[in-house]
This record gives C-alpha cells, structure tokens and sequence, in this order.
C-alpha cells in the first residue's frame, strides 16, 4: 500500500500524477490542512475519485476543528465533501487519549478511520510499550488503519532527528501490532528501503511525495539498485 | 507578503501555480539571470500580469549588465519587457555603495525598485550596524522594499551556513528598519517559521518556491503543525 | 553536454520540459529502471523524439535483464522501442569486466553504448588507477562515452558521503582519459559548479534534475552567483 501526500497540486497536476502513478497509488492524503487553502477541491476530490483512488484530509484539520470545539462542524465539513475516509490524529494538541478513541469510535459510523500514532513534536519521545498501547487502543476504538508518524520531513516519530529509523521501536511494535493494519510515515528513500527489505514489497508507507510514488515502485519490484540485490536472494 | 521565486517555470506550470497560489502570491521573482534563458517569457509575463501578480528579474540580471558596463541596456530591457519592478542587488559584483544607491535613485524614476542587501559570498559576513546603514541608505535612496539576503538556499546573509537564522541580526536590524520595508528571505521551512513566530502572520517572506507557497499560507493561518499553538496561544 | 534525469515524468511534464529547457538538454536518461514502471513510454519517446533530444534506458534496466539471464530480451525491448542508445553499467551487479565490454562491443552494433563505471555501493571504493583501466577499457570495448558514478543523489563514486568531489580521482582520470568522452554525473549544484569552473562552460554533466536545467545552464554562461566572478576574471 502506498499512500501519496498531496500539499497542494493543481487540477492538471493531478492529472499527470494520476497518469504516471495512478495505478501504484492506494491512497491520498490531502497534506494537513493544505485543502482548507487550495481553492480547487471539489474538482480535486473528483478526479482522484473518477480515477478510483481514495482521499482523506492530513490529520491537522481535524485537530483544527477540534481545538476549536468544533467536531460538529469537521463531521459536516465531511459530509460536505462526500468524504469516505478521514484521519484523527493528536500530533498538534494535546487530548486525553479516551476522548481520541471516543472520536475514532464516532466517526468510524460515517467514514473509515485511519488514526495517526506518535507526536510532531520532536521532544515528545514514546517509549515502545506506549506506542503499542496507543494503537491497540485505537484498532480496537474502530480505526482501520494506524498511521506510525513521521511528519512530511520524515524526522521525527518512529525516526530520529537524522531520518533514522528509531529500528527496536519498530521491532518491538511489530511483536505485537499486525503488520497489514500499520501504514509508516517513510518520506525519504532511505526509509523506504529500510521498511522494505524488512517487511517484504507490499508493505504500508506513507507520505511518499507525488513525484516518488514511481521511485518507490522500482524500490518494491528490486529494480533500483537499493533493493536490487534484497530481492534477488530470496 | 510572499514572494515566491520562479527559477524556470513552463506556461503551463504558471498557470498551474496561478490557479492554485496566486490568491496567496503578492510578488514574483523569476530568479537570478533565469529570465535570459528561458524561451517563454514574453508569455510568462502575459500570465503572472493577466493574474494581477507583479514580476521582477533577481539582481543577478541587473548585475550582469552593470558589469559589463551596460546600464542604459539594463534600462532598455526593463522597458522592452515593460516591468514595473527591478531588483538592484550586489550579491555577486562589488560596486561602492553610493554607485548602488545612485542606480537606486535613478531607476526609481522608472520602476518601483527593489534593493538587496547581503552579499551571496558565504565568507563575506556584515556587522549588524552595517547591515543597518546599507539598509537605510537604500530606503533613503528610494528602494520600496530591503530584501535581506538568503539565496535560493536560505545558507547565507542573515542565515548561518546550517541554514539556522542570525537571531542577533535580524533582532538589532529591526530596531532600526520598520519592518514592513523588509523582505526576509527565507527558503527553509524552519526559517519561515521563525519569522511568523516572531512577527507575525503577515511578515514579508521571500525566495519561497514554486510548491512551498501553500504550506507557507498554512502556517500563516497556523493550520500546520508548526504553528498550530503559537496562533492559539495569542 | 547536459544530461537531464527523467525519474517519471507525465506527458504533459515533458512537454513543460521542452518548452522551458529542451534547448539546454542534449539526451535524457529515464531513470534506473523507471521505464518499466511508467505507463506512457511510447509516447514519452515520441515527445522527446520530436524535439531532436535523444533518450535512453538507465543502466539499472540493462543489469535487470542481465541479472536474470535475458540479454537477448534486452536488446528485442531496445528495439521493440526504437532505441538508439544504451546504458551499460554495473552499479548493481557484479560481473566480471571482461563481460561487459563484451556487452559494450556487441550492443555497439545495434545503438550507441554509453558505459558507467563506479558501483551504487558506497562501500565499493575504486583506486584511481583502477577507475582509469575501467574507462579505458570501456571506451577501447566501443562505448560513446563514459558515465562517472554518482547516483541521483550525488553521494558515491566520484563524490564521498557529503557529496564533496573527490578531487584528486577527477584530477588522476583526467591525466588519461579525453575529458569529452567522460560523462560526469552531477546532481548537486556545488558539483556542477566544481566542474565548470575545472573544465569549462562545456564540460559534459549528467543527472541533471528536470527543474535544474535551467540553473545549470546559467551556471555555464555565468550569470548565477556560484560562477559569476569566474567567467569574468577569464
């Protein structure tokens, strides 16, 4: 599963995008609050639509809306838009995590939930076991996917400030968290490699830029020479 | 205030930007001497004015014909493009600073003059009350607007080689400059963000590219997590 | 010679390309093995056919097919495409050197061979003496010319970890090797700039990103800061 970042495509370049990567993308994200801004949505969300490809909104503007009280007004905002997907995340507030999974657990009657684990906040540093109780919580609240955060940079999360992969972190989620229900933030090449020759070609990232959805197929079929020879020993 | 640089846009990737960033665009700089090479520009112009965005060639231009002796034909190129904006910079040349500000003074009566300040030369580094007498010696001269130095990669002038800004600088600058006479170049995601938290949604930021130009309108809204609280707390 | 990278472009995005910079651009490389991914190849070749640029596989497909046995497949897939060059490499394979001038002199009789030497692998260091008999050897096997190493993102082969040149191997080729029969790839802007102030305006860059064409090219005619002093002190 690959899932793109939109943060704020033309109508046409949405066009090119679906064309050359259409078909290796399963999932859009609008990048945080970026479609509050861009004046093309509607036409937006029907051509990724008219190309079978789900959308939701950065997990931001549903923080914004909550922040301000105003829940009522996100679910209407999402009915608005005919969405079928949307993302509840806590990277930018601070939210008791029952109230979180209580929000998963409502809008999972109207739409498919994906949740996001993990602060945007550099400072705030899970331990392991907290990260897996975290998303325990919120597959069990409703979420159908929990999204392991690493910002558009990639650098904070489940990753170091360097872009390293923080790698027992994720060993020790994957002990106990399914694999398929896990989508990890993974915008730079090397982190795709990494979740790759760890977890097979089909594995869930995310974030991955618009003009590297195409580099990051060569990487899951081994023909980049980052992967080239992972593949070719098994 | 958003400047945003074009370093080589096709017709319909303006068009693109226009449709998406130009309600958010109240400037362009098609960067450095890139306007000399591109094939397109007679018709670039045509779509950034159709749009009501002003344009203006980056100093390099303006220094590349002032070294070479070729001040009236600098003149005739504005004219030939009929701008209504240049950029007088010495990034790259150095000329005496009472040359630049003749130039300044004599250009006005053509074109609202921008002025660069802060040479493009990592290993030239200006005290802060230098900075400060260039500045208002280009105001005075008749420059609209002071650009503070950054290049397209946001590693010089008022930035440390690791893009980090030069507090000190830009806090002694502004105790002397109004600010709304400034433009602070600022490439780097972090740069604009210090510059938002400092002064505000509304400071004058430069050298934005092409696609940064939406994300940078979300942390002025403080709708992208690195301004989220800063906006909320006030 | 510039040598843009195309890593999966969109029609109209090569179009936007020769609009802007197909006047700059002497042959485009599609990525490693991207080719195989995209869904536009045939009318992606006839693009840049109709605008007189010629094109060509990276070296990553050619050690797919070889990896697997099917060089015969190779060449139906240059010719089922028309192609009128290819790329020899071994940055993800290892054979032995023989072998692939072997390669180098067969494909010689149906396209123009352009050969790479230099592993992907940052740990695969080659002595200078040894990068000389590589080249000598290719160019001696048939190869038009001779690509020096340095991935997308300019940090192997020529270049060290940070991307630094290695000067003293660029300096040690050159003491043999004709310069116009090298290729040297370049992604990064210092790097450019380090081998046109070396080697001249003309000197023959590769990996050239689609959006950098343009600013290389003003790097070459030196009205960008980085080579503005050098052309005029000649």
């Amino acid at each position: 599963m690959t899932m793109m970042m939109d943060k704020g495509l033309s109508l046409r370049q949405v066009e090119d995008f679906i064309e050359v990567s259409g078909a290796h993308t399963d999932i859009v994200k609008l990048g945080w609050a970026t479609s509050f801004v861009t004046p093309n949505l509607d036409e937006k969300l029907k051509l990724y639509r008219d190309a079978g490809i789900p959308v939701y909104f950065g997990g931001t503007l549903f923080e914004a809306f909550i922040i301000r009280g105003q829940y009522d007004d996100f679910c209407r905002t999402l009915d608005r838009y005919k969405m079928e997907h949307c993302e509840v995340s806590d990277g930018s507030i601070t939210i008791p995590h029952d109230e979180k999974c209580e929000y998963i657990t409502k809008l999972k009657k109207q739409v498919t939930v994906i949740s996001e684990v993990g602060s945007k906040d550099v400072t705030k540093i899970f331990a392991p076991y907290k990260w897996i109780q975290l998303m325990e919580a919120e597959l069990q609240a409703g979420s159908w996917k929990v999204i392991a955060e690493a910002r558009e940079s990639g650098n904070v999360g489940i990753y170091r400030d360097s872009g390293e992969v923080r790698q027992g972190l994720v060993d020790e989620i994957l002990t106990k968290i399914p694999q398929d229900t896990i989508i990890w933030e993974a915008p730079q090449k090397a982190q795709q490699v990494w979740f790759i020759k760890l977890l097979g070609a089909n594995v869930n990232l995310g974030n991955i830029a618009t003009n590297d959805v195409i580099p990051l197929e060569t990487l899951r079929l081994g023909i980049r020479s980052d992967t080239f020879d992972h593949f070719l020993n098994q």
